[in-house]
């Protein structure tokens, strides 16, 4: 399609002209930022990007990620634009009630990605680029980064990712308006170094100056021609563009202009820009409002899992199995490694589907960022890794909640009973921070048949982020495939009528309280067993049931540090009971050393679990 | 000095020879991984790195970083070859009682850092490079990367301020051995592909044979003389080199060898290496053992802070005016912005101090690594960001905690109090990831002269990673200069002879509470109120004390996520007290929206207060 350079400049001038009055009118915001991008996104919407605007769910559509979420303003703009919101809609920016948030959430069901924390939309991107590749559709996804996030590292994990998946259907653009929040950037205006880097990370690179609108849709045209390589389009910008004395000056960022200053700017950007301004156009775009009700997933029931009983197997081994199953069972199921598959198991899977499996190599921060976009195109993704290098994630796992997709982790390697290879490689904090995350599940299966059964129900949970929590050593099979699980549950391993105690486990140390019961009833001491599988939504009426028939007594016991923990969620489940409670878990740095020799040196072993109930029973 | 070749074709020999016979006896570890950079080792220790062995403090020592930690083996045989260990104590590799861990760790006083999580040397190194350049001392600082680990973003985050602060003290060496874990790297042996972009990210580049000595010594010394520029050597080496039929062989990542193996491979290594094996050589180096007391730093005390009761500050501006005093007293103090100087008000210590302030761009993994560098150099770096952005770089802290470096950071804009900007932009997990660190201390100020004093127990914490909570908006200033505070103390704020219930608060909801009290008081009814401002470690003892006297109710109340935050925390202390207890935390995603609307929304201001409070006392 030719472009219509008139029509462009008039949509880029209507942008800039209601992401200033929003932002004046929230009072807050950063419309110098909105009007350094008015030209690219205007391009974006009314000439580069083919999409159907009456169906966000036509698979055909072309993507947008706004990377740089604080510019959101001329993203509603653009949607005011197309004739899908109106202009009172846009001006609700930032109020407590609108959808317009200050940065683009899940709520805005057009947004395609939560952002606002910088360096994660072209990951995102990535991920969505790939998925039209796996079911055959031929969409290009367009990403609009600022310049100040190209020095987050996730971006070149993601540019060396992209390049690596040769994704011709993922167009990049950076908005270089020279100034960042409180300084000017390392590269400036010198688009030359952006385009050096980009070259040497295999990109197809186009340099261009970002307010002329020709040389916006020639690089865009060329862009979607280009074969076998991700593009760039670098941009050079003027931040606040269009604004006298405040055009590439510095100190507005973040900053609205005030009512006063409002309508002189409006003059001034009118008189600038008037044959754009007094253009006359057709409304040539539909207005059909899409229908946004959540589209309902299929829900997934994988056979019985085939496990003997007391058989030893890591959990880490019966994700990689289970997580096969799956991908039998949906097509919409695929796995994202951070080059550890021969750790997690995740080549089981990849063995049957190379096609559905995504080595992301050593960046955990991109490879979530792909799941975040796999998921936003109603795929399932997988994404394993270390559990404590799920860490290096944690940006994008926050941001995906806000985004408000149904992202599976699983982190293998849990607790100090990984053993020699020392505290660097054990996951001793990944408790706390995943129940930290809004609407999140945290599972942590003791066996194989739970590691299986678990793995079914994050498949079927699609209201926020599911981790799966995988220890190293092989465990025996606790549960026959009969057993049911289910999220919010626990299971209750040992009971009586005369149990003096509850103790309260999961994953490695259910096994270390068993040994303690078989000694404790040796000793004509009777205690209940809880495996609390599901720490994130918590069973807490069964805790609560069986503790009052266990004197009111409870031990729980983790290989995790205590701090937002297993035992602190209990703690605060059952903060009004009158019971006692005692909480064993890591409280100190770790070390390498055989798994049996840490769980003793942190006392989270079968005779710490001993002791310690020993003395609350005496209590 | 001419470099002895045939000298450091025998070191490199024994380091092999070492690394193999250790990962045995120990039965895991990563032996090929150790091969592959044995000869870069050799070189950069017996040739290239000026230090005196016997004075690990000697300042002017170069440095070296092993950012490939699972290659540990080659780093203890290193120092044996120096003469300061002996190989029986290398040989206890892996085991609980020894120091040389699986990945090396500040257990080892010779280690400069602690690794094992890949992509995070670079950045420390950098750190320590820039300690040279503000201490005016000349040592280099040379960090050994595997190529798996080049996929990080945060190596190229480094990579960018790196050559932005022109570092030319700062070596990198890359050893691409083509393998990873479980598959061989993007760019496999394509060494081209790494200069090319390490050139375009402004380094001086380096490629070479990593077997071959000669090459390795002259590219080590050219490194020394490039001006202006950090340099890096990109080195093609073998993975398992020097073992036939596994050099260069896929699937043998991380297994050591048997003990059947290992003679039949060592016999192979001493045929094919029969030079360097059987050459002899005066031993050269001193066996002097460092003495390894920790330096005790200097107390620091601030003036007394000059904040009138009563007035409006918010208490990031009071962390930017407490840092400037900070610097005043001590030359030891830096800090570090992640570009958002003017939010967190580091600008102000920027403003006297510009050589102590290290801009360190949006890249908040490398800032932290930078800042481990530092610490390690026995400098002071307060790094400061959002809140919500340190979870951009927890790996990197969860290390540093490792390595047992004092880090003090500091996040703003924590909390939904934040408003306007929306979820991406509010910390609500923060107290959760950094309670969740091993000797951590967590912070949460509520006016400016706590803040003051806060920073100041901070500049003497030593042991531990340092948190200070920060709040967007002006709240008034609660205490005179003269009140006391200390790590692990808390703030009795209300108490009288008949309350019947306890508000334990911090930060923002101090103020909600006080407002509580007032309306409270009207109605006849009196309730004590702890300002909880040390989160971590907890003062216990006070809280129960109140709490008994506060009819054993208590109501806590965060402006954080209640998972992993305060209320579990105080749950936790008082867990078996057989109190009443309430917890308000924020439970759910946030959004955008005025700070009142947003507190009332998630139940945690005044009114909430009020109501729980009453519930409380009735029930």
């Amino acid at each position: 399609m030719k472009a219509n350079i008139e029509l462009l400049e008039h949509k880029a001038y209507n942008l800039r002209v209601l992401s200033l009055k929003a932002t004046t009118q929230a009072g807050s915001g950063h419309p110098t930022s909105a009007l350094s991008a008015a030209d690219i996104v205007s391009a974006l919407f009314f000439h580069a990007m083919h999409y159907n605007s009456a169906d966000q769910y036509d698979i055909n559509n072309d993507r947008f990620v706004l990377s740089k979420g604080h510019a959101a303003p001329v993203l509603y703009a653009a949607w005011k634009e197309v004739g899908l919101l109106t202009q009172e809609q846009v001006l609700t920016l930032r109020e407590f009630n609108s959808i317009f948030e200050g940065h683009p959430t899940a709520r805005f069901a057009y947004n395609e990605a939560a952002t606002g924390s910088l360096g994660i939309g072209l990951s995102i991107g990535l991920g969505m680029a790939l998925s039209a590749r796996i079911s055959k559709h031929h969409f290009y996804t367009y990403v609009l980064m600022g310049d100040s996030e190209m020095a987050e590292g996730s971006i070149w994990e993601a540019c060396e990712v992209a390049a690596y998946y040769k994704v011709n259907n993922l167009i990049g653009i950076i908005d270089v308006n020279r100034l960042g929040q409180s300084t000017q950037t390392i590269e400036g205006h010198n688009i030359e170094d952006y385009k050096a880097k980009l070259d040497a990370f295999g990109w197809h690179t186009f340099t261009i100056n970002g307010h002329n609108m020709l040389e916006i849709v020639n690089a865009l045209d060329a862009a979607r021609t280009v074969k076998n390589k991700p593009s760039i389009i670098i941009a050079r910008t003027y931040k606040g563009y269009g604004l006298e004395g405040i055009e590439n000056e510095e100190n507005y960022h973040g900053r609205a202009f005030s009512k006063e200053q409002l309508q002189e700017l409006l003059d001034k950007l009118e008189k600038r820009f008037y044959k754009a301004a007094h253009a006359k156009f057709d409304n040539i775009q539909k207005k059909t409002e899409t229908d946004f009700k959540k589209l309902v997933p299929e829900v997934i029931n994988l056979p019985s899992p085939v496990y003997k009983l007391d058989s030893k197997i890591a959990t880490r081994k019966a994700y990689g199995e289970a997580l096969k199953v799956a991908g039998q069972s949906s097509q919409k199921v695929i796995s994202l490694d951070a080059e550890v598959k021969n750790s997690t198991f995740s080549e089981i899977f990849e063995q049957s589907f190379p096609e559905r499996f995504f080595q992301c190599f050593v960046a955990e921060q991109n490879m979530i960022g792909m799941a975040t976009g796999f998921a936003r195109m109603g795929f399932i993704p997988f994404s394993s890794t270390f559990g404590a290098f799920m860490t290096r994630a944690h940006d994008q796992i926050r941001m995906a909640a806000i985004g408000q997709e149904p992202l599976r982790l699983a982190g293998s390697h849990c607790g100090v009973s990984i053993g020699q290879d020392g505290p660097s490689q054990m996951a001793l904090e990944d408790i706390a921070l995943m129940r930290a995350v809004p609407n999140s599940v945290v599972l942590y299966p003791s066996d194989a048949t739970s590691t299986y059964k678990l793995l079914n129900l994050m498949l079927n949970y699609d209201s926020g982020i599911s981790y799966l929590r995988l220890t190293r050593e092989a465990t025996p099979v606790l549960y026959n495939s009969q057993e049911e699980f289910k999220i919010g549950g626990c299971k209750i391993v040992k009971q009586s009528q005369n149990d003096q105690l509850c103790i309260i486990a999961a994953g490695i140390t259910v096994f270390e309280a068993l040994k303690a019961y078989n000694i404790l009833k040796e000793q004509n001491i009777l205690v209940s067993i809880i495996d609390l599988y599901s720490v994130k939504p918590m069973d807490t009426e069964t805790i609560k049931n069986i503790v009052i028939k266990s004197q009111n007594k409870v031990v729980t016991v983790e290989d995790h540090f205590i701090q937002g923990g297993l035992g602190e969620a209990v703690c605060y489940e059952l903060r009004n009971l009158n019971i006692k409670i005692e909480l064993l878990a890591v409280k100190e740095l770790s070390r390498s050393g055989k798994p049996e020799e840490l769980l003793a040196y942190h006392k989270i072993d079968t005779n710490a679990i001993i002791e310690t109930a020993k003395k609350l029973i005496k209590s």
